[in-house]
């Protein structure tokens, strides 16, 4: 396997301590011409679900690379450490569901390896820093030339973890989901897909009612669905195809979870109004 | 126009989505050589005026750089996306201000040009995501080397959007001005430079009485003005020239704004105390 | 003394306003070669002890570097900027004890020196932002080649500011220490070793009783001791050796320290459970 020129890290660590930062001096004493890229240290502490959501919608946005993951509640237990191949990138990260929809989203995994090969790792290993200690000094070598091979025990990449797909579905006059996540701005991603979402009538220029557990639903609240948040007045809400491509929810300059009261997980209904 | 070696980035993406990385990794991809430094990407949502004045505070200690800034509340309407070359510089975001102080303390816009080129821009541009699909990839593409005019229709300079600049003004035995930000530390900074200050008495071992919108100006705090925290005991207020050459208030150990309950945009009243 | 290939950079100036890259823009100025990397800047405004446990704990990862931190209440007064060779490493920042623990983990302090010499620094010296115009311009020429001995007056090792090491001993039956740091995930980090805990008894598969300040004595809060969360139940407490060599307490899944009300500083008795 040819080396990486580019390493990403994204984990729960927060950016408080200095857990990045030890992650960061172990890759560039390993390898020191590979160019490190944070995707983010924010990921609310062990939600394995929000890692693998933020993973996977900025991944296809980078060079083959190794991609390190490592939101890892179970560390030190015995789940396993995993190194996949998919596409033309390798991913690293506890075998906990955290990789697996950036892995799919790259084509799926050719080749896992349980990361058993112990010269890869820090001479001195702890039971609740694995990200210092074993991942990011097995993903640095790899990203400097070692073959994915080399890093332990081949495993049948069908017994890998893998979390749920967020459900979805349309039917005659809209469609049907589940919040995937909610970013800075109160923005509210569905796991609805434009493209679905359009098969149902769910179009620019449409209006479009939303109901959800724990709202009336016989008072919906009904959106306009466009593209961009300025075409709604200032305190507004829009439906939109976001910027990963799923049906999103946004009030222009203004927060629409915190208007909504929509949280990760909730199932939303999207109607085309008449 | 030569390429460049830096380039910067600040916008209100922040840190806990992928958003900053995906942006990131379409810099790397087009210009691997650059180095890359984030200004920040904690601007408050959609806080155009927050994003010029740190923008503007930071660049004159960048070398010659492509300086990218997208706070854009207007993202997928109308609004231009320009690159405007300043001094040795060339600045990249939305025609709504959020560039204009940086521009200025550059010395000026030589040139500006819309971005209308969408060879430069990614293969698929999404309506609400510029900062990945347009302003980063173009920005990346003029740090390695395309000519500025490359990018798209150039623009007459004059029609760029630009802040108006905090007013401020000085008068016998005092000055007046606004409140630009307020820093992590909660120190206070005011649009009346340090320089102008001085020619009104403001100086250190002067003692300045301080009144605002909302307090009784019958009883204004009146501060020492110096140089630095430490002079004044822990829980203290003062006056001080900042890092960026403007009069601010401090509280030794604390937040004087907090203290003080002041905002941006708050005018304040200096007076040289008798 | 040869060149660096990398600084590292800690600071309590927040993600929030220009000052961190400021600082960079600095660096990268005057050695464009290095590579910079961020250890945290949220240390909380002025807290010195924080900054130093953060660093000497970060340290031992990186290579030989150039090590910059910055929080420095006492900035423009009359406490000392130093640069003090340690181990293979150059560490500077103001003189007041945020080095000194790392310096220590690091061999300690082989030379110092105060910077004094004013060609290293920015032509422009502000009383307020020493980070960006005296440490890091001077570490940059350091990092660059630059030998320690330019950087200004050679100082007594010994006339050094250095934090009191947070106290701990081991008793019969038991140790005595304080909480040192919390960290994001709420794990609460004493001044206890696990190599002295385990003198007393403090090893996996004991029951640790744990005592403190403002908490009755006669109940006290009895923990497991073992070596990973997930050993047990989601929601419950946990005694382990944490990767820095600390002894630690932490809920799975949750705050520890939110759980306890325990703080830095707190002083905590364990007794091994009978």
């Amino acid at each position: 396997m040819a080396s990486f020129h580019c390493l990403t890290f994204l984990t729960d660590y927060g950016l408080e301590d200095g857990f990045v930062a030890a992650c960061h001096g172990v890759c560039f004493q390993i390898a020191p011409d590979v160019r490190v890229i944070d995707i983010t240290h924010l990921v609310p502490p062990g939600d394995v679900r929000r890692g693998a959501a933020v993973l996977a919608q900025a991944v296809p946005y980078f060079p083959p690379a190794v991609h390190v993951a490592v939101v890892d509640p179970g560390v030190g237990t015995a789940r396993r450490a995993v190194g996949i191949a998919a596409g033309d990138s390798v991913f690293v990260g506890p075998d906990n569901g955290v990789l697996s929809w950036a892995v799919e989203a790259a084509g799926g995994a050719a080749r896992a390896v349980s990361l058993t090969n112990r010269a890869l790792w820090l001479d001195s290993v702890t039971a609740t820093f694995h990200g210092r200690d074993i991942f990011m000094p097995v993903a640095a070598r790899l990203a400097a030339g070692t073959p994915l091979a080399d890093a332990g025990d081949e495993v049948d990449a069908a017994s890998l973890v893998r979390l749920p797909r967020p459900e979805s579905r349309v039917f005659d006059g809209g469609a049907e989901g589940e919040v995937v996540t909610v970013d800075r701005f109160g923005n509210v991603q569905l796991s609805v897909t434009g493209a679905d979402a359009a098969r149902a009538g769910i179009v620019p220029g449409a209006r479009v009612a939303l109901a959800w557990q724990g709202r009336d639903r016989a008072v919906p609240e009904t959106v306009p669905y466009g593209t961009a948040f300025g075409e709604v007045a200032a305190g507004e809400l829009i439906g939109y195809t976001d910027s990963a491509g799923f049906v999103s929810v946004a009030v222009n300059g203004g927060s629409a979870a915190g208007r909504l009261g929509l949280r990760p997980g909730t199932r939303v209904t999207l109607t085309v109004s008449k």
